[in-house]
């Protein structure tokens, strides 16, 4: 008999109250001979400032045991910017080498976007994981005097680009579009330009099917807002990805609706789904956040794991939850969650 | 007597049409007692093509004589990518350290913007124009096997940083809402961030009047579109100024409106000025490119060398001139730049 060991992380602010409908959601879709086990971990600023602890060896031990990993939202005001950041998101995805970041976009009827016209958006975005700025390489020197010197050092190796465009191009071929963009900025970051431009073409050749562009990450702003319609599947770099995703999701719905995978495409260790969206402490505790995001993170939880019967079930759900929200009263985080369960139970 | 002396580069593409008109316009809008000498450089994908130079020291030593440049657009699909623009564009920026790069945004009456509900927008960026990722530091290591790893590194100095956030809060200062933010990525790119972050609370409170906002690259992005009214003015660093501007005009009236201006404040340099659009080789000899953005940046470029009348004439030129575009006829190069003469100088 089948089963899913889950590893849940609410984390902080409405991290809490959407993980509790993705969980109630992704119960009400599994059939009966799914053993759904999830054991909760307690990570995020309450546990920081008991311990000072953000993650641990053992804590990664932990999180290793499971099939996956689902994550509300991690962040507070009251932990200075980076900590948890680099301590817990940043840590997580390095450890487990979550190369694949996945970010679908998708305006689905019915959706409000700040975009005139309502054009048609479809497209997803692989955005590398573990490399490019991300890396927290650089450092400080004279700090706080009038003679600083700070650096950023953005590391691309062959390796961790060349495994990043398979997957795109992969996923690109999967499609009915096939076409796939990179996004970099090869014009000036001429070094990891250069190795961006020449791995992306050397695996172009190897899927004739697949049209190919590239467009600095500058021009994609502009196009993302004027032509979102040309993009299918986009590969691009982790800073330039984290940049375009947050439009991406903005002209798409907004993050109240975008979800996203950080995937270890081996399996070697879980991979680990989250809402694009923070933490929202302004509007935690009052059932006010809109766990959609949440649920669709569960969906591409669930065709990861290889249920792509349940996870196209999410999908339809809260296509048809949208649909119908129209000029209706806004509903409590619990309430969208029960509807979608009623939906994907239907 | 008063005297422009100006440099002018046309460059490649629609920048030999839009530049005339730039001129043009100028001529129109300056008293008679302002004598106007102007000397013509032939920089961009030509000459690249004939002699294998992209910008001299020789070059610089004549550039420099000037008091003020006019660049129409560099950049030709016959040039490998980040020839031009390392070899001439950034070369440019750097020799002169045009450490402030002005792009203002305004959405004027009448004009076209991909956002719904027809927002207000009118804020400018400042652009650091000197560091970041922008300095070529960085390389390239066992190129072309598998085995490579291109590094770019972002150097950020106290002395760049604050010279730049000092620029932003004086030019907040003098505007109505005197509203300063600041975009980063301080929760990843924590050294820089650090350095950005405590440069900007320390300006801050030499201006009590000016409010202050923070916020990340990737949610600015969202802003932009959601929100644009909420910014005044926004420091920033070159890549996420680079990022930023493109949408910023994409919304607020596409590249054919958006005007920047390439600033050395201190005057031991020339300032550059030219529109944020490209060569745009498809349209190139047509007269089918629009004026507007260089002609903007005319306006810039008086404003820089004190002919406020003369830059606000502009202005307002334009803004009638949009406004009254509607569902007419479109208009050449050339008759845009007519029209905005006669306005001028009327
Ligand atoms: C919170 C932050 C570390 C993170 C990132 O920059 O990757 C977030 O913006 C995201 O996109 O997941
Ligand atoms: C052409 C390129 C070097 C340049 C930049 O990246 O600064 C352009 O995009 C700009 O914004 O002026």
């Amino acid at each position: 008999s089948r089963s899913i060991n889950l590893a849940v992380i609410p984390g902080d602010g409405i991290g809490q109250e959407v993980v509790a409908e993705g969980l109630k959601v992704l119960s009400a879709v599994l059939p009966q001979d799914v053993k759904l086990e999830t054991k909760e971990y307690d990570f995020g600023a309450k546990r920081y400032h008991a311990t000072g602890e953000t993650l641990t060896d053992a804590d990664l031990a932990g999180l290793k045991q499971h099939d996956a990993i689902l994550l509300g939202a991690i962040g507070d005001p009251s932990v200075p910017s980076g900590v948890l950041e680099r301590g817990f998101l940043l840590k997580l995805r390095f450890a487990f080498d979550h190369h694949v970041n996945l970010r679908p976009s998708k305006l689905l009827p019915g959706v409000a976007t700040p975009l005139a016209g309502q054009p048609e958006i479809d497209f997803v975005v692989v955005r590398e994981g573990t490399e490019g700025p991300y890396t927290g390489n650089g450092g400080t020197i004279r700090k706080g005097t009038e003679h600083e010197v700070a650096t950023e050092v953005s590391v691309n190796t062959a390796f961790g680009v060349e495994r990043v465009v398979r997957d795109a191009f992969a996923r690109a071929q999967a499609r009915p579009r096939k076409k796939l963009t990179l996004v970099h900025k090869n014009n000036v970051l001429t070094f990891a330009g250069h190795l961006w431009t020449n791995v992306f073409n050397k695996v172009a050749a190897e899927y004739p099917e697949v049209e190919t562009d590239y467009i600095h990450v500058d021009a994609a702003t502009i196009y993302l807002v004027t032509q979102p319609e040309r993009f299918d599947v986009i590969v691009t770099d982790n800073l330039f990805g984290d940049i375009i995703t947050d439009l991406a999701a903005a002209v798409s719905g907004g993050i109240g609706v975008a979800a996203s995978g950080n995937i270890n495409p081996s399996g070697e260790f879980p991979s680990m789904f989250e809402p694009v969206h923070g933490s929202a402490p302004d509007i935690a505790g009052q059932g006010k956040a809109d766990p959609t995001a949440t649920v669709l993170s569960v969906s591409l939880l669930l065709r990861h794991l290889g249920y792509d019967t349940e996870a196209a079930r999410i999908e339809d759900a809260v296509s048809a939850d949208l649909a119908e929200r129209g000029d209706k009263p806004a509903r409590s985080t619990s309430e969208i969650g029960d509807a979608l369960s009623v939906r994907v139970a239907g």
